[in-house]
């Protein structure tokens, strides 16, 4: 599929569709656009433009499309496999002024959004309602950013991924062309389900301009614990049990030993210097919440958890949630001025305990710099690794543990990626995890979709 | 899309394929699989073939994509929207034979099996595990069926549809070829999200051969509860007002007088003669659940519930599903010699009171025989309406009814099917409910992965 060169007009043309002061080719602004939190190369866009309407998102890819331009959605950049990052150039449509709360159906659990809002954002407004979007990513992503990643997170234990999450959507087609999928019912039986095929497919079949979300409502009963445990195999053990007890955590992450010497350097966090399990449980009443607490005490200690810590008050708990949803940052300030790598596999719970012992493993054996951490209640894994660019040998070896990693995960039953998406990382191994036949399938639907290929090029599919 | 006549050699070629034993052309086989549950018109096939395995499958399905022959999967036939219906003849695939419980992932809460196998057996064998597959659509339907239809029914309202527990599958193309969907890993973000399309598509797209679903544990304290109310307006209200304090039932089932007064037919079955709410709940423990149960008591006499029961033991909550789950059949003999309709429309919980008494309004305005009831607490709502074939006018009032409960339901922010899918009855209402350009992506999706239109042919899509 070749795309065709960018015109010199391109600018003028633009800001015949789009007011001026909204389409810039500022080296500044392209800049800006052409990486995102991954070390995935950078690559500029030759054009960035800000949307404020469906019909401005329709405009601009009905003339990108006559034109073969690239086409990229960009929402807060902080995804972490390059997903968004204009591999070939064009127009990057960037959507933080599209990011209002259309309508908050409060007596439904449902919120109507524009994607350009941050969850955070969204959710200090819901919480005057008593209700949150439960997907939490960590970073303040945007929601369109999270629905083209099925992003997920420390909640989706308990309340699942963003797929989960989302009844309707209003998307622009590559040809401009506006569509509605889903209802606001919550039961849909009604033709193909084009709500999830979109969610996931990273703005390579269409852009999502709206959508409504499903919420939760706050807890009123929680506590976090956490237990210290002497090794990952043991921790993530215990994490098996938990999960195979029924106690429903609404959290269940696993931190190694550098990952909690790496959250200790953080103001007001000091914990013992070995592999811990921070969860959270909800009780319909205090009585309900102290018997499960009890019970995952017990689960922690038959796994030799030296330490089990809960009733751990609202201000604590908010700290070290905050330290949790950092400490990607973190990283890369305790490992400054490497390269870095994350891994992001996910296995079925009875082979976590496998798969995380020997994510520890391969770190020591290969002397790589990083932690182990995840999201553990839903069999996810993340290595974050480092290395110095400039060191061809120890690059080698991370690139190997990477590899090696989604190789283990895949003969796990597991996926290549439970929460990052393909992006530009994980395209090497979708043959392998879907197989060449529903591949076939996938490009097909691009194609379908997307038949000039002009909507975030390069990404998802296998080359 | 012509599909060519049915050669006189159908029986001699797939017995080449097929052992000649499950093979038949007879006429009381064709007529077993000419209709369903629902009353629209039967169709007879060509032929009928018990398949074994996946490579049985794909083999009838090269051959019959070569000469254009129609191919429609059948589970149990327990559908009510004509969805199996082989319209336009052809072959039909009977998935009884092919029913193995291929593995149970005990510790995964999950459990493989080949769609054939009926969900009630299937649950039989999971409860020594001490699991279940929640979704339960009432009919001993097949697994195979129930993920065709995304179907549902009273435990969706805590544990979701079919769609919501499924998390791979292995399907065969109208060419023959096999692909495999999704893992089994719970976090899945590789890709696009083929394992949701399959699911709803009602065998239009491929031909699912094996599945694996996600798994509950069996709830340790749980109770059923019941009130009647003074009118269906009443009891839907309070419907709302329970979603709303969020008591997660685990059932939440509307029954009008006329569905009170069929089940009251049934033996050890004594109901007052009015709308009534039955609802279950589970707990941590006990306590938990006595709240709880008080609570949902105290939103019923808010509502002006006469009579509210709870702690209904484990026998007589056994005893009332049943009768729930067989009041299709018991309505049936009820309304002896009369044809029938089932609406299934859906809408947000908020919009569940104004649908439920306006439908309770037209049964008695049009004056038409039958009951309003539905799992109000996912806010899907049945009408079971009975006419004489031979009587115009009242045929004709029932039609107008279905047909004003489903434009009042897309009004109301819903759908035309909450759980029986698109069949041969909803066709009309898509183009409603989606709009044009949705439609026109779902018909491109079809002639991708079924460029003759041998599969199921005439359902889901509109004219």
């Amino acid at each position: 599929m070749t795309l065709h060169p960018v015109s010199s007009t391109l600018i003028d043309d633009l800001r015949r569709l789009i007011p001026a002061d909204r389409v810039s080719a500022a080296r500044a602004d392209r800049e800006q656009h052409s990486r995102d939190q991954s070390a995935h190369p950078a690559h500029l866009p030759d054009a960035v433009v800000w949307v404020q309407s469906t019909a401005e998102v329709s405009a601009v890819l009905k003339y990108a499309a006559a034109r073969r331009i690239p086409v990229t959605a960009w929402g807060a950049g902080t995804s972490i496999e390059g997903n968004p990052i204009p591999v070939q150039g064009g127009i990057v449509l960037n959507f933080r002024q599209m990011d209002k709360i259309l309508e908050i159906h409060a007596h439904d659990f449902q919120v109507t959004v524009q994607p350009g809002v941050l969850y955070k954002d969204m959710n200090k407004i819901l919480a005057r309602h008593g209700l949150f979007f439960a997907p939490d990513p960590g970073a303040n992503a945007s929601i369109g950013g999270m629905l083209a990643n099925n992003a997920a997170g420390i909640r989706t234990v308990k309340y699942g991924a963003t797929r989960d999450n989302v009844l309707a959507l209003e998307a622009v087609l590559a040809d401009g062309t506006v569509i509605r999928t889903g209802s606001r019912s919550v039961k849909q039986s009604a033709g193909y389900d084009l709500t999830h095929l979109l969610v996931g497919s990273e703005g390579t079949l269409a852009i999502i301009t709206a959508a409504t979300l499903k919420l939760a409502p706050l807890p009123e009963h929680f506590s976090v614990a956490t237990a210290a445990f002497p090794d990952v195999a043991h921790a993530a053990h215990a994490v098996f049990e938990l999960i195979g007890a029924g106690l429903e955590p609404t959290a269940l992450e696993l931190l190694d030993t550098t990952a909690i010497r790496v959250m200790n350097t953080e103001d007001g966090i000091n914990f013992p210097e070995t592999p811990h399990l921070f969860m959270e449980f909800n009780g319909v009443n205090e009585d309900a919440l102290t018997q499960t607490l009890a019970l995952a005490g017990d689960i922690c200690r038959e796994n030799e958890a030296q330490q089990y810590q809960s009733g751990i008050g609202r201000e604590a708990r908010s700290r070290l949630w905050e330290a949790r949803h950092r400490i990607f940052e973190v990283h890369l300030r305790y490992f400054p001025g490497k390269e870095y790598f994350v891994s992001d596999v996910s296995v079925p719970i009875s082979n976590y305990p496998a798969l995380a012992a020997a994510a520890e493993k391969m770190l020591a054996e290969l002397e790589i710099d990083g932690s182990v951490l995840g999201h553990a209640g839903d069999g996810n894994l993340h290595v974050i690794g480092f290395y110095h660019a400039d060191d061809a040998a120890t690059r080698d070896k991370a690139f190997l543990l990477n590899k090696k990693l989604v190789e283990m995960a895949l003969s796990l039953d597991g996926t290549s990626t439970g929460e990052h998406g393909v992006g530009l990382g994980k395209r090497k191994y979708m043959v392998a995890e879907h197989g060449a036949s529903a591949m076939a399938v996938m490009r097909q639907i691009k194609t379908l979709f997307d038949p000039h290929g002009i909507l975030n090029p390069g990404k998802v599919l296998n080359e």
